[in-house]
């Protein structure tokens, strides 16, 4: 073990790819060939089943070229309890495959609640056991700490929503008050937190979330965050490409992990992986849309600089 | 089943409570004669069966005095897939017992993944059977409303998180954009949510938090959002009073709901309660705080007037 920010730039170095795989299993977006009869289920224990194997699959054909999944919680609590079981195995699954698991769960509150969260979710002694978990800025900085501190006692990280890729997002993070748009005041704010809890690497513990579908912010960002690493939703399904997210990497090719949920773990239902594969090399089409989005940020940011 | 709303302003005036007791089940806290040999336990599954008793004898010793209760997600996630078994138990029996639940899990995301939560988390048809969810606003209007549209479809509440009790709420939410702080703009949006969501009571299905260590905001606010209930935190542990949540009333006593969690579910390890009951007499110690609750808010605020 060594601090998150370490064992992030590690596993980015090692793959030459600023990859995390989202694993947002929709029942209704599964593999024929993996529901076989169970398509018309309403039996969350079912669905919850069909989830862990769906994301072990998913997990097996790319593990060794990324270097973190990120599996969204919303998805396994929809399950309820018997979805929350599965999350669990899925973390556990991924951890033994050497992969980094980063919660997408946005949570926030505060002190204690905040702290029981933050235990409940991070590190190997925690029931939850992931590496890394997303938190919520709008209780403000006592909300945020208990989940740092509870973090670096762990080992683990945290990416903190800072500029999300949705339109509404603009809604209160692009308000301006003193000159600076809202984003600009809790981006300060994480690279503090970021600057305090730096590793060997350069960057912190603490990360930000920074849409890939608003390039210029990202770089703006990139710039006035040079400790922070982001988490970068929005390429692919959300109409980002590697142009729009090179601005979140930095000369080295370092700064940013670049997510792609259905872009990957549904690529089997789009082209040309839908024309190229029988159902059942669904597969085949996670690994390939994996090795095609690395080349793409290869080729398109300077995180080509980590190969070879 | 009905409008939440109207649910609650119904609970509300049966009762003349306008109380809901916080179910924050703490390890350290739990009363010795229910810990019994497991005070000294690490397992989850032992620590969660405790959280069912303390819970169940908790509603048990309430639930014919106020209108609601509000398990707080974080304390039984603390303990992984064996505290969200309990939690949907837990939910389940307050709902046989009659209570509303409103589940605090603060949640928050964008699109499709907004729906997943709200499916998974309200209504009777869904697994964890909320009647109302506590949300959190950064991610702008585009992420409130799939919560929303999920909410009204199973006849379910919710509570936004506008100006919060905690003192770090200030660091975002006292920023002050267009002479108004950003509460304020996140408070009128709620307030259109709120008459989108209207029922026969005149307030809408989707509220507000906001703190009562902020009694000045919370008297601007029930002026500002004169259809949006207000859950309010805040009061007890965190230093309220009756006369800090009287604002947040209309004429006509209604217009609030608030939250005690501390104060009366570990009432037994605090005077006079301590000194009054013997340890295993804790469940008094819960009841007599809640009454006692109750009797200061019907004193000194206009919740009086639904007294007989």
């Amino acid at each position: 073990m060594a601090n998150f920010s370490d064992r992030l730039h590690d596993a980015i170095v090692r793959t030459a790819a600023p990859v995390v795989v989202g694993l947002d299993p929709r029942f209704e977006s599964l593999p024929q060939t993996l529901l076989g009869d169970h398509r018309g289920t309403h039996d969350p224990k079912v669905k919850a089943g069909l989830y862990l194997v769906f994301c072990r699959e998913v997990i097996d054909a790319v593990y060794q070229h990324v270097p973190a999944v990120k599996p969204q919680s919303a998805f396994f609590e929809e399950l309820g309890p018997a979805g929350m079981i599965v999350l669990a195995e899925v973390i556990q699954y991924a951890r033994e495959k050497g992969l980094l698991v980063i919660l997408d769960a946005k949570r926030n509150d505060i002190g204690s609640t905040a702290t029981a969260y933050a235990k409940g979710m991070l590190g190997p002694n925690s029931p939850w056991q992931a590496d890394c978990l997303t938190i919520s800025p709008y209780l403000g900085d006592d909300s945020l700490t208990p989940f740092v501190e509870t973090a670096i006692a762990n080992e683990a990280g945290l990416f903190c929503l800072v500029k999300t890729s949705n339109p509404g997002g603009k809604m209160l993070q692009d308000l301006v008050v003193d000159d600076q748009p809202i984003y600009r005041h809790v981006g300060a704010y994480v690279e503090g937190l970021a600057q305090q809890t730096r590793g060997n690497c350069g960057f912190g513990a603490v990360g930000a979330v920074v849409g890939a579908t608003y390039p210029d912010q990202l770089s703006e960002l990139r710039t006035a965050m040079p400790s922070t690493w982001f988490l970068v939703p929005g390429y692919g399904s959300q109409g980002g490409g590697a142009k729009d997210v090179a601005g979140g990497f930095n000369e080295n090719g370092i700064g940013s992990i670049v997510n792609n949920s259905r872009g990957i773990i549904f690529a089997y239902s789009r082209e040309p992986f839908a024309s190229k594969y029988e159902p059942k090399q669904w597969q085949r089409a996670v690994e390939d849309a994996t090795l095609e989005m690395i080349a793409d940020l290869q080729e398109h940011t300077t995180a080509g600089k980590l190969k070879g």
